[in-house]
């Protein structure tokens, strides 16, 4: 006999889509995903890539849906107009917006937050996030850091969000070694056994000398020409310098209580490696775990 | 009648090459160019592109030619073993090497400069426009900067380099702009009328925050989303941000002096814009005459 399933969330990004369904309780009895991310949709498209994900679900009446991320940008599903920071995430499920899905399914996309003040930027999917971790460490106030492609830093005061910047990080590095003149350096097995010594000698450059970034880049090049660095050591550099440059940026702003980080978990642990040489430190929180948590809170405001 | 060449000066870079030919007083009376950069060359056409070059110039007796440049590297005609910084630029012609390129010719080959205390760093080409420099600004002790896909910035006493450094400014600008998520905001006319404003605008927050360039970057694609900045205004940001976090970063060390600015008209224009804007001058320097002056001290040290 499978568990009937009371309403489904859904992570909808630009690469992925992942469903969870729950009881009403709140327990996960099934989960699913697919590949067909925001970027690969047209607008005529989602409903029945939903349909196609989560439709062999048993479901008990009209399946409620909520979802967030990319579906909700100008160009996905159905856009959902940002909330504009400093705002209270409690927000988010009346910011909604209810796209077309047939009978089977009464579908909400929550809505992105956007800041106009303090620096131009946009966040579709980690507001969510944010909101779980509020649910999760509930009396956290302070900076939280998401890593990733496009990481986040967010001055988080329990459910409000104050400010937050991106950093282009992840992107940065795909870009350097896939297309620039680093390339050069980073031919072979970047995994071998001097990818931590080098990834340590970069953090370290990145960490005291932040603003020297495009200077120290160059670096890759040269340690490879003059002072034989294998790729394996260049790629490391790489990713330390990119990450110590980005953490020594925002140090400022982190008190003495560890900084949540949420994001993959071999990045979560190199992000926690930078920190403790930044005489800081990071707590590593499980993503799924808490883009559930800020689904389900979300459905208990709306 | 044609003047007769009494020796041949050539820039040989990466994507180009440039020829002059020169009397016994050091005057040019002819010059050439081609596109056979040594990126196009494999290391037994490099004595053919030459030929093909300069074949027609009116020599007199076996030519004396004299190349700076990437012709150097390890992966051109013939490896011209790095100078080490600190180190008097006079050396480079003892530092030459000499290809076999037939009986027409007698070619030099000038070494770059590396450095391994200080940052690893290599340039291959620059160190003969700073010994042209030095020849041109006899007096001068301070920083040179040299705009470009990889701006070096140097520091120069006399003919002595002692410290350099790379800033992969350029290829930077041309890899977001063509690779990036930034791209996004970028695809219309960029050199529209709100190019200024948006140069201005990046230029100020580069210097006001160059630790924070990995975190300022992605303000180009949300000024779009939210603030409908165009195309023109996007591009004069992001170049603007990243000229404006490379002066940042160097700014320590200009003294009372304007910098030197060595390269292209347009580039060394925005470059002393910016300069002004920190506070200090720059000092646009017509960079074929550098090369050239470099390249005639270089046969005077020979």
């Amino acid at each position: 006999m499978s568990e009937s399933v009371a309403w489904i969330a859904v992570d909808w990004g630009t690469s992925n889509l992942r469903a969870w369904g729950l009881d009403e309780a709140g327990t996960v009895v099934a989960a699913r995903s697919s590949d067909k991310g925001m970027g690969k949709l047209k607008r005529e498209e989602f409903a029945a890539a939903l349909a196609e994900t989560i439709g062999d679900l048993e479901v008990v009446g009209s399946a409620q849906v909520l979802i967030c991320g990319m579906a909700g940008a100008r160009q996905g599903w159905l856009e959902a107009p940002y909330l504009e920071a400093p705002t209270d995430l409690r927000g988010l499920a009346a910011g909604a917006v209810h796209p077309e899905a047939g009978p089977a399914y009464t579908v909400s996309i929550l809505p992105g937050v956007c800041q106009k003040r303090g620096g131009d930027d946009v966040m579709r999917g980690e507001e969510t996030q944010l909101l779980g971790l509020a649910t999760i460490i509930p009396e956290y106030s302070g900076l939280v850091c998401m890593p990733g492609t496009h990481s986040k830093w967010a001055l988080l005061d329990g459910t409000r969000i104050d400010h937050f910047s991106t950093a282009m990080t992840g992107e940065m590095f795909d870009l350097l070694k896939t297309h620039s003149v680093l390339r050069h350096s980073l031919g072979g097995d970047l995994d071998g056994p001097q990818r931590a010594d080098g990834f340590a000698a970069g953090a370290a450059d990145g960490l005291e000398n932040p603003a020297n970034l495009l200077g120290q880049l160059f670096r890759v090049r040269a340690s490879a020409l003059i002072s034989d660095r294998p790729a394996d050591w260049c790629a490391g550099y790489l990713s330390g310098l990119l990450i110590g440059t980005e953490i020594a940026a925002n140090r400022h702003q982190i008190g003495n209580q560890p900084v949540p980080l949420i994001g993959s978990q071999a990045l979560c642990d190199l992000y926690a490696q930078v920190l403790s040489l930044a005489g800081a430190a990071g707590r590593p929180v499980d993503a799924t775990e808490v883009v559930l948590a800020g689904l389900k809170a979300a459905r208990e405001n709306a």
